[in-house]
C-alpha cells in the first residue's frame, strides 16, 4: 500500500494565513458564515484548492468543493469540515479539517498518486449556529434535509436563508442538486479538534471517534409556591428550587452510574429569585448525551422518576417539556478499524472516544460511512481566543488522515473488486 | 380587674378609610412613607388620635405619637406599629397595629378608666423598606440605633434621609430626643397580622408572638470551571451548580432536622447559565432562621460542613461571603403569660409561635419587654392586595390587645406597689 508524505508545515501556515481573515473590531478571531472576512476566506480557499490539482465549485447548498479525479466516477472518498467560526472564536475548530484537507490533496497531487475513487475536499457551509437559528446548513443541504421552510427563515435584519445562501454562491431554487444519496460517497473522514479534555488527560495526540452521541433535551417547569422565608414554617412550603435540585443531583448521579453517557442541567430561570422569598417556580434545562441510545432512554427515565418523587414529596408541581432528540451516529466498524490503523501508524494506541459535540459528520453520517479523528485541544478550551492544539500533533492529525484516505482507497478498491466481480 | 369593650366596627371602617389615603395610578392600596399619600393619611391619624383623647406629637425620628396621661409620669405603656406601606400593598400589614391601638384608647376614654401608667399609641415611621436603603426608620430612632451616617443616605434623587424626615415633621438635628432608655417604656405591645400560614393551618385567629427570630445571612460562591456539556465527561466536571445544589438540600433537611428554624436558598445567580455548558459559577443567597440563636449557629455550620464536602469532591471552590447576623428578639416570659392569657380570654387555646419577619417590635424590644399578637392572614398573603384577615378576627385581636394593656396596667401596677413598697 502507498504511503504519503504531508507537508505539515505549509498546512500550519495555511492555518495561519485562514485565520487573518477575521471581522475587524472582534476579539480572538471571527469569520461568521455570509460575513464578508467568511467570503474573501472562501476566495482564498479556493485558490488552494485549484493550486492542491483540486477543480472547484460551489453546490447549490453553498458547500465549496475541490474535486479530484478517481478511476472510477462515483461513488466519492470525502473529506471535510468548516472554516465559519462563533463570534470570539480560535484558529483551530473547522479550519484543521478543510485545510488538512487540502494538505492530503496536495500531497497526492505532488507524488503523482492515482486513486481509485474521487476525492472530495469539502468546506460546509455555515457549521457554527448562524442569525437564521440553524447551523449545519451545507451539511444538511448534502443530506437532503434543508427544505423550503427552513430557506424562508429570516435574521434579525428580515434577511431570509435563501438570500445569504445566494450570496454566497449557493442556488436556493436548485437546492436538490446538492444532495447526495446513500451510495454516492463512499466514506467521509473528518479531523478536527477535540474541544474536550479526555485526550489530554489520557496523554494522547489523537483520538479515534466511535461516533458522534445523540442527544435528548426538554425543559422541566417545576412550579412550587413563593412564600415569604420568614413566616413559612419548612413543612408549609412548596419549593420549587429544593425539587429542582434532587433533579440536578439525580441526572449528576445516573449519567456517572451510566458510565458512558453525560447529562447536564445547564440553565436555571428562578421566580423570584429573591433571597426572602421561597423559590416559587423554576424552568430547568436538562440534556443527556451518549453514543448508546439506550443509555439515553434509560439515564432520561431514572432522572424523571426521580423528579416526580421530589416533586410530589413537596407538593410542587412537574411539567415536563417536549423531548427533543438527535440520534447518534456511529462509524462502521469498518471504518472504525481502518481510521484506528491509520491514527496506529502515527501514534501509539490512540483511544476511542465518542464525540460529545453535534459537527458535519453527524449530518453525512446519515447518508454515508463517517468517521473522525480528534487532534488533542489544550485544555479543552474552544469557541474562544484560547483554543490550541500542537503543531506537532496537527501534523500527527493530517498525517493518519492521510494514511486513512489511502487505506479506504485501497479497502474499498478491494471490495469494489469483489463488487465487480474482477 | 377592668374588662374593656373595643368599638371593633369603628375600627373596621378606620382600616377602610385610612386605605383610601393611597398613591394614585399604583396596583392595590400604595402609601409608601414620605408619600403625599403617607403625609395626609398621617393628618387624618392625628385627628383620630385626638378624638379618642390622645394628645397628639410627632418625635424627632418622625414618629406620630398620641398620648394618654398615667397616674405616674412614666414609665409608659406603649402600643404601635407602622401606617407606610410596599408599593402595591393590601390593607392590614401594620395599619392593623395603629388603628387597633387607637381603638383602645377609644375604649379607654369613653369608659373613663384611669390607667396607672401614661399610654402612648405610636404610628412608627417607614417600617417598610425605602429608597434610603434603610428600614424601621422611626422604632430605630427611638432605640437610639439611627446615626449621622444614617440620615446622609440619599435615594436616586439625592435627597437625603435627613431631608425626607424634616418634611413629616421629624428634627434630624435633634434626633437625641427621640430616644428611649431602657426603663423609660414599661411594655410594648404591637398587634399585627401574621403574613404566613401557621394560624390558618392550626385553625387560630390569633396567635401569641414567642419573639422574632434571629436571622443569619450570607452569599455563597461556588467558582467551578465551564465547560461543553457535550465534551466534558462526568468525571472531569467541576460543575459549581451540582454542588449548589448539594447546599439547597442541606439547607432544607437541616432546617427541617432541627424543628424550629428555617432554611432558605432564595436567589441563584449562575454563569453562563447556557443549556450546553456545565455551570462554570453559581452565586447563592442563604438564610437560617430561628428564635433560639443556638440553633441559627448549629444549622448553619450543618450546611457550610456539607457545602465544603459537595465542594471538595468536585473540585469546586467554595467563597463564604461574611455573615449578616441579626439577634432574635424574646419577649420575656411575665409579658408572653401577659398576653397569652389575654389572647385566651378571647379565643381558644391561641397557638404560640415565632415571628418569622421583622418588625418594629424587633427594635423596641430592645430597649424595652416588647410583645406581639399575631392575627391570622388569609393564605399567607402579604405585601399584595390579596392580604386579608377577616373582620371577626380583627375584632377578636383588637379585644385581646385592650385585654393585655388592662393585665399589664395591673400587673406592673402590682409590681411597682412592691418597688414603692407601698
Amino acid at each position: 500500500m502507498k504511503t504519503l508524505t504531508i507537508d505539515t508545515d505549509r498546512l500550519l501556515r495555511d492555518l495561519d494565513t485562514l485565520a487573518t481573515f477575521t471581522e475587524p473590531g472582534t476579539t480572538g478571531w471571527t469569520r461568521r458564515a455570509f460575513s464578508p472576512a467568511f467570503i474573501a476566506a472562501r476566495a482564498w480557499l479556493a485558490k488552494r484548492m485549484q493550486d492542491a490539482g483540486l477543480s472547484v465549485s460551489v453546490d447549490a447548498a453553498g458547500n465549496l468543493i475541490g474535486r479530484r479525479p478517481g478511476l472510477v466516477d462515483m461513488p466519492s472518498l470525502m473529506i471535510g469540515s468548516h472554516t465559519d467560526t462563533v463570534p470570539g472564536a480560535g484558529r483551530f475548530d473547522g479550519m484543521l479539517g478543510v485545510l488538512a484537507g487540502i494538505a492530503v490533496a496536495r500531497a497526492l497531487d505532488q507524488a503523482g498518486v492515482q486513486l481509485h475513487y474521487p476525492l472530495e475536499i469539502v468546506d460546509f457551509l455555515a457549521e457554527e449556529p448562524t442569525p437564521f437559528g440553524l447551523s449545519c446548513i451545507g451539511s444538511m443541504g448534502m443530506a437532503g434535509v434543508l427544505d423550503e421552510r427552513e430557506l424562508a427563515r429570516q435574521d434579525s435584519s428580515g434577511r431570509t436563508l435563501a438570500e445569504a445562501l445566494q450570496a454566497v454562491g449557493g442556488r436556493p431554487d436548485d437546492l436538490g442538486s446538492a444532495i447526495r444519496k446513500r451510495g454516492d460517497i463512499a466514506a467521509y473522514l473528518e479531523l478536527h479538534i477535540e474541544q474536550g479534555r479526555v485526550l489530554e488527560e489520557q496523554g494522547a495526540p489523537l483520538g479515534v471517534v466511535q461516533g458522534i452521541v445523540g442527544i435528548r433535551r426538554a425543559m422541566l417547569q417545576f412550579a412550587g409556591r413563593p412564600d415569604h422565608a420568614g413566616t413559612t414554617p419548612m413543612g408549609l412550603r412548596h419549593d420549587a428550587l429544593a425539587a429542582a435540585a434532587e433533579v440536578i443531583l439525580a441526572a449528576e448521579r445516573m449519567a456517572y452510574a451510566a458510565g458512558a453517557a453525560v447529562a447536564t442541567v445547564g440553565r436555571l430561570a428562578i421566580s423570584p429569585n429573591q433571597e426572602n422569598v421561597v423559590p416559587g417556580s423554576v424552568e430547568m434545562s436538562l440534556e443527556v448525551r451518549s453514543l448508546n441510545w439506550g443509555t439515553v432512554e434509560r439515564v432520561w427515565a431514572g432522572i424523571e422518576s426521580e423528579a416526580r418523587t421530589a416533586c410530589s414529596s413537596r407538593g410542587v408541581e412537574l411539567i415536563a417539556g417536549d423531548l427533543h432528540d438527535v440520534a447518534p451516529m456511529h462509524t462502521p466498524d469498518w471504518l472504525l478499524e481502518i481510521i484506528a490503523r491509520a491514527c496506529g501508524e502515527v501514534a501509539t494506541d490512540p483511544p476511542l472516544l465518542p464525540s460529545g459535540a453535534g459537527h458535519d459528520a453527524s449530518w453525512i453520517g446519515r447518508i454515508a460511512p463517517a468517521g473522525m479523528i480528534f487532534v488533542r485541544s489544550k485544555d479543552g478550551r474552544s469557541h474562544c481566543p484560547e483554543e490550541y492544539s500542537a503543531p506537532e500533533d496537527i501534523a500527527l492529525g493530517a498525517n493518519a488522515l492521510g494514511a486513512a484516505l489511502l487505506a479506504l482507497d485501497h479497502y474499498l478498491d478491494l471490495t469494489l473488486d469483489l463488487y465487480l466481480d474482477r
